[in-house]
């Protein structure tokens, strides 16, 4: 048996994503349209509440295709706190005018690959800071779900630790040369959602993300053992970004 | 050929996953609300009363993420039962606020890997008590089915027993280690539903279902063996939770 | 070129599975739905005559789970007879509340991997009757399709008809033992649909699919060569038992 | 690099499957379900005037099972007639009682693995009648979509020129056994559809279709290399066939 | 570890696949048809404007077969923009007649496998014109996504840099062979969209895509390392065709 590698939990994290009914927006009357955005931008002025008292953090982004209009990516300490958050979104006016399309269910982690033996990572506050996180403001979001692979003489579960240790260090590596430029959150999924993890990237250059991906690729980690579910790519949504763009 | 594990046998199960309609929940007067809760309420109780019979037992969850809004884990004796339940949940008010989105069909199995030759294991409390369980009232739930793979070098199929043994051994020790944190109902759908079998888990910290589930895919059984289907994970409901959840 | 076994083909089967909308059910006045219950009376005499008549077989079974509410077997002697059938179910009142979900076009085949050389199978009556089977009323149903694998080195077409000839005895072998306990029915499906063939079981206890489907996958030519669809099982219905699961 | 087939390419073909929405051709008047027969009776009319022209040629049949209810294939000089085909179908009254549910785009063509060194084929009348061929109006019909496997050691595209004319010519040997019986038309669909190929056959008994595929299916170009999509089966329709069919 | 090819980036793209509601658009008033054509009228226009002041470019197409009715691929400088174009078309009142089917986002892209090394791309005038182009006004249109394969021994990120450039140099070769037939342009999607590249394929003479696109199939870098998602092929369009293909 192969051992696994240790890892550190944080907050639990929703990735919501919603289309947008045109047709019954259009439809709508103003009062329902202002009133369903009113609603809205109370929601989001609870959620930076929570968020300044430290007790979670919630993105909101616009995605680029059709694959959704808007997604939120809400974290929270428990899973019920995120259920009640979808439920109480459900019930808003503005849910009447959404479908939801796509979530995903995850938890944020830290693996201990490159964990200092001896030290309690949980003594470290910057390891506390990127479990419980607030996130970015960045102008572009990018999500994506992963496998490590398992098929043939591909079998990322089968290799010892200390093969797999020496190739993420070689992953981390590309990762740290794209430090200030991109920050990634990476949440476990395993036993909740149908992909391994989820990771999510914040950057102010869209472009960064494809060079990022891109470049990890030719990297074994991702080679040989990386099996991609769909990628998710936006731009920073606030209030008055989605009233604007929800204006018919 | 190789030859097949010996298997025990329990209640018949039901997976029942639904989503909410909320456009059409909100839209319905408060009395045909309270009418549709009322009548579930009722529901509850007769399974309530099964279960104090010791004639089946139904688990009542919500999901979170958009996969589904709560589900049913109904055991019963016969598939006819199961059946009766199923029609008389679609034929209620609130039904008609729902989408049924996943459903497993499956029955409660031991199998004999770890059976000590020379007894009747259904001679055993215990073994009859697992086989025909009450579901437990933990705050979190965790559902995915799964087969085990057949494909090139890794066919587990293709094993001998003294190798499946072997493994399911070591996987079983994995699984001890969480006993007391986790309770885990394996039922077989071979020749009942799309993978080999349904793997249900109950916790207090839902964590546990994420330690768990990856620790053991490091485990050969899971490594090289395990195909996995889609995860579900909830939070624990009863009547007044869940018209807490559907109050608008 | 490896040689393709001898197949005999009787009468062509149309497995039709519907779910029932019912909402639109509730909605529908009393007389619609005793209309509608009435009008499916009748189909199933004329049925109910066909098989008299020997001129072709249904089978009627409730299907447990989300998958379908219930499902017709029907054995016609031509591919026009069977788009007729379709077509008239299509135009009776009670179409209007199932929405089709699934159906497998296939014909009843009988392999020759166990014939007798130098003897015509179609002058032995008990040939001849499986070719054009009276379905059984068995308390359970249970459907799935299947092909054989092409993949690298588990390639059933690959083999010489002796290697198939000698793993097909031990599978049939397997299927003998359960004789009196399940009456199988398999239906050719190549060039019809999306599978090589369809499966179609029926017993008095469920539980016996289950473990005949799972001792039959320790069997090589399941193990190694067997790739399966999705698993639909079921519960005998008629008029009556139809009538009372509709009553709302 | 291994080289590629010559290949000779005649009229397009649009393989465009439909569902009957029973249910609102019910809900319609008696004058509106007559119309919109009346105006199918004009389109099938125009398309005859353009088989005897010679500039295309249209088949159309029902479809047995809930794949679709019919389909029409049809042949066009260009890309653009049948653009237009296609949406002067959409306009007429019986669209608004049809559902889309599944269509293929491709060409006739004739591979040239069988050729004569020295020839051009195009000089050949019986060549140029393959290209642009009158549907035969045989009383059955069968799609289906096919690739040639590109997976590890079976890679149709990585043999020499030489290994896939000797393996084609045997697959041609045991198809021209069939003639007389079974008409089959090729079309190309790489660049144009989500297959490489669509196979089109047409026979007086549906059960050559089986005997045919599954008789292939044991020779190596279909046991190694042939990846097949869904299969489509079905039966003569004209005019009156169809009003018949659709009368309520 | 592999190195990764340096790619240059220009426009970002969307292609924006969209069904016609047919039933609807027959429902409204010849009022509603004529002004819903012409606000999309005035959009052709302002996106000629940005493609005259070289901010951007745009291609309208039909989509022959089900898949959808009509495409639009717009390259913009930044998402933002793309997200705009989309949201605007999304209140269009042409837009509450169509369903939006698919689409796919990415960038332009030239991988610098054929570059020479010791100069400046971005100096080359003919590089910054690939990178930002306008579109072409071909008859036909065609696109697919694709990955390169990461399979067992086929698996295009293990391989040297050398190996790529020799297999990618042969491939160009083909590609140059169709120069002046098709204006073919890479758009790379890693981080953006499901696949790793789109490929849109302009040309005069839609035959010359299925040439194309099968020649290079044997070709090593398609035959062992090209997977392909579905295809989408089409006919110009402009306003005046479009209006002509949506009288009814």
């Amino acid at each position: 048996m192969s051992e696994a590698a240790q890892t550190l939990e944080g907050w639990y994290a929703l990735h919501d994503f919603r289309m947008v009914d045109w047709s019954a927006w259009k439809r709508a009357s103003e009062d329902d349209r202002q009133g369903a955005l009113d609603e809205l931008h109370n929601l989001l002025e609870d959620w930076t509440g929570i968020e300044n008292r430290q007790e979670g953090s919630t993105a909101f982004y616009s995605v680029v295709g059709q694959k959704a209009d808007f997604m939120f990516m809400h974290l929270r300490e428990t899973l019920e706190e995120l259920n009640t958050l979808e439920t109480t979104f459900n019930k808003t006016r503005l849910a009447e005018f959404t479908i939801p399309v796509y979530s995903y269910v995850s938890i944020v982690e830290l693996s201990n690959y490159m964990g200092q033996p001896g030290t309690d990572p949980l003594e470290n506050p910057e390891v506390v800071a990127r479990l419980k996180p607030a996130l970015p403001k960045a102008k572009h979001i990018c999500f994506y779900p992963m496998n490590k692979r398992r098929e043939g003489n591909d079998n990322w579960y089968m290799l010892s630790m200390d093969e797999r240790k020496t190739m993420m260090r070689s992953h981390g590596m590309i990762g740290r040369s794209y430090a200030g430029r991109v920050k990634q959150i990476i949440t476990g999924s395993v036993g909740f959602d149908d992909w391994e993890w989820g990771v999510t990237l914040f950057a102010e250059d869209a472009l960064t993300f494809k060079k990022l991906v891109y470049e990890m690729r030719f990297d074994e980690v991702s080679a040989r053992y990386g099996d991609f579910g769909s990628f998710y790519v936006g731009n920073l949504l606030d209030g008055e970004k989605f009233a604007q763009q929800m204006k018919v």
